[in-house]
């Protein structure tokens, strides 16, 4: 065990913060904060449960608490209403309070979920986010976006719940299988595409150490991500701005998930490949260079992600891009680059270049 | 049309105005400043739609707004994820973005439907509450609290959402029937028992002139009703103190509404026969005499109320106050009266007390 690395996510009487590092989820000082009635609630999946209940379960309990645990389907496809009510009613038969404390075990789809749950059980009870999925740790733990899909959109249903903590061990990472793997790396390539010039050259210098999960490059890309992701939710935390560059990509990867059904594209995989649009089409409205598109791709090829989308209709992609959470009066937003380290939220974009690109897609 | 009377909900950045009145529903300016993007979800239900809707759709049109309109089925049994689901399918199917207004039209069972619905539709949207019953003037549709109902407990799955604005329209009070009203009496009465002791004088001096629905009488009461939430919920939005005491009455009501089946019992008609109740354990633990208990027993029912609760087993309460929202570590929090006009949270009530009482009720 290192000595942890702690960021901070500013948001006032609401701020928390972001532990990093290795043999974090057997420290019984980091759950002890945030039992105030002491019972806990351990939300997993049935992948990662057998790999690190029992350790969270050992340091609940030396930490003076009472924990029971729920344990998921695995996969995106289950992130759903009848999960939700399945935890509900686990709470519910447990007699958990409103002093219970959800801990969310897991990869994204368990962070979302559960984090839903908490923020709608009773009407809100206390949650801890333990991200075990690179793409968790860097992006969808921090932040307080809860959400579960519903069969006409990806993360319609949701709430703003900020947890109460975030304990991103790194030490979960290795047992990631690669593609998930490289699933995170997606959102990594982002932070630097749309913030960071700089991280992004590191990222390119980089990028062979990432896919060999070199510890120290592994650190520092999360603690990197984490710190451009605090920085952005400090700023603006219901997505009224800023925050919303931090979907870049995702409004053609969450047409990419909707279209091929959740689950058999990660959503790290339909980001990328998304990216590789929103940079494609950035090119076209002459916002950047082809040769910038370019390297992105590439970056992202290296980096072991798709580049390109499945084959999709216009029409299909329009229908699923036309239900995204940003658009306003039934017009496409999208999160477009300036430069390679700058982004834009576009809210006027003609329609005509985007169905161009969709159809060489 | 009289000029209305407004009060403030004083929560900074989300303070709100609460219009009393009548003729409200057809005044364009009160919706205009709410609708950002133009268009508004008008969630209704089967009962209140022939009579209401469009004269509301009217208005909001009038105002600028294109609204949609989602009617639900009546009633208590209905609030529940069938119907919040349909709510989301609804706005999704419309294309609904985050800046669609949700109107909630309608009773206590609209306002939290519809209310949960806005706080998760795409991690919220804004919401107008237009309370159409006694009850939902004076309770429900101020301060925030939305939810729906499990089967393993009343309102366990909710948010706290507070609406753009209460529009208290007293002219549809004259349509609702009489159990619907006198169940909203019972939530005035609740007011003057545990804050205000010159309001329950006034409450009793007046008992005939509300039972008559006397327009001066009804808007007085609807008014400090008002006013005595709006202060309670500034002072404590989140429920972490004083706002629990309106919850007097409620352990038992949700017990009986709980046991009985969601609809059967009116909710206000359930807090009346709890609050008896609630009042005769404040006297068996000599908090307050026998006749202030009497005396309050005997007010509801000059207000049409039921006093006795249905018969059940004290397992049976027990089961259901075990499943409180305001429990802690497994014991039933009561709210018990110190006087009329004054009350307090109890964390630490005896069971033997509770048995005793329950088993004679």
């Amino acid at each position: 065990m290192s000595t942890p690395e702690t960021l901070e996510v500013r948001l006032g009487e609401r701020s928390y913060p972001i532990h990093i590092g290795s043999g974090l989820l057997a420290r019984p000082e980091l759950y002890a904060p945030h039992l105030a009635g002491g019972r806990a609630a351990l939300v997993t999946n049935v992948t990662v449960a057998p790999l690190y209940a029992d350790r969270v379960e050992a340091a609940l309990a030396a930490a003076g608490g009472h924990p029971f645990r729920v344990v998921l389907p695995d996969g995106e496809t289950h992130k759903n209403w009848e999960n939700l009510d399945r935890l509900h009613g686990a709470l519910l038969a447990e007699r958990a309070d409103r002093r219970t404390l959800v801990v969310a075990l897991g990869g994204g789809v368990v962070g979302d979920i559960a984090g839903f749950a908490a923020a709608t059980y009773q009407r809100g009870v206390a949650c801890l986010q333990v991200p075990t999925t690179l793409l968790a740790q860097v992006d969808s733990s921090v932040g307080g976006k809860t959400a579960i899909n519903h069969p006409l959109g990806k993360n319609m249903i949701g709430a703003f719940h900020q947890p109460r903590a975030v304990l991103a061990d790194t030490d979960t990472l290795a047992t990631l299988p690669q593609r998930e793997y490289a699933a995170g790396l997606a959102e990594v390539a982002k932070y630097g595409a749309i913030r960071d010039a700089a991280f992004l050259d590191w990222i390119e210098s980089n990028a062979e150490r990432l896919v060999a999960r070199d510890p120290d490059a592994l650190r520092h890309a999360i603690s990197r991500s984490c710190a451009l992701k605090a920085a952005i939710v400090a700023e603006d935390e219901r997505e009224e701005g800023v925050r919303a560059l931090l979907n870049f990509g995702h409004t053609f990867g969450h047409a990419i998930e909707s279209a091929t059904g959740y689950g058999s594209w990660l959503h790290g995989e339909a980001v990328a490949a998304g990216m590789v649009l929103a940079a494609r089409l950035s090119a076209r409205l002459q916002r950047i260079e082809v040769a910038q598109a370019d390297r992105l791709e590439r970056l992202l090829a290296r980096l072991g992600l798709p580049v390109k989308p499945p084959p999709l209709a216009v029409e299909r992609w329009l229908e699923f891009m036309g239900r995204d959470k940003k658009n306003r009066e039934g017009r496409i937003t999208f999160v477009l680059l300036d430069a390679l380290g700058s982004a834009s939220v576009v809210r006027d974009t003609p329609e005509a270049p985007v169905r161009e690109l969709l159809a060489r897609a």
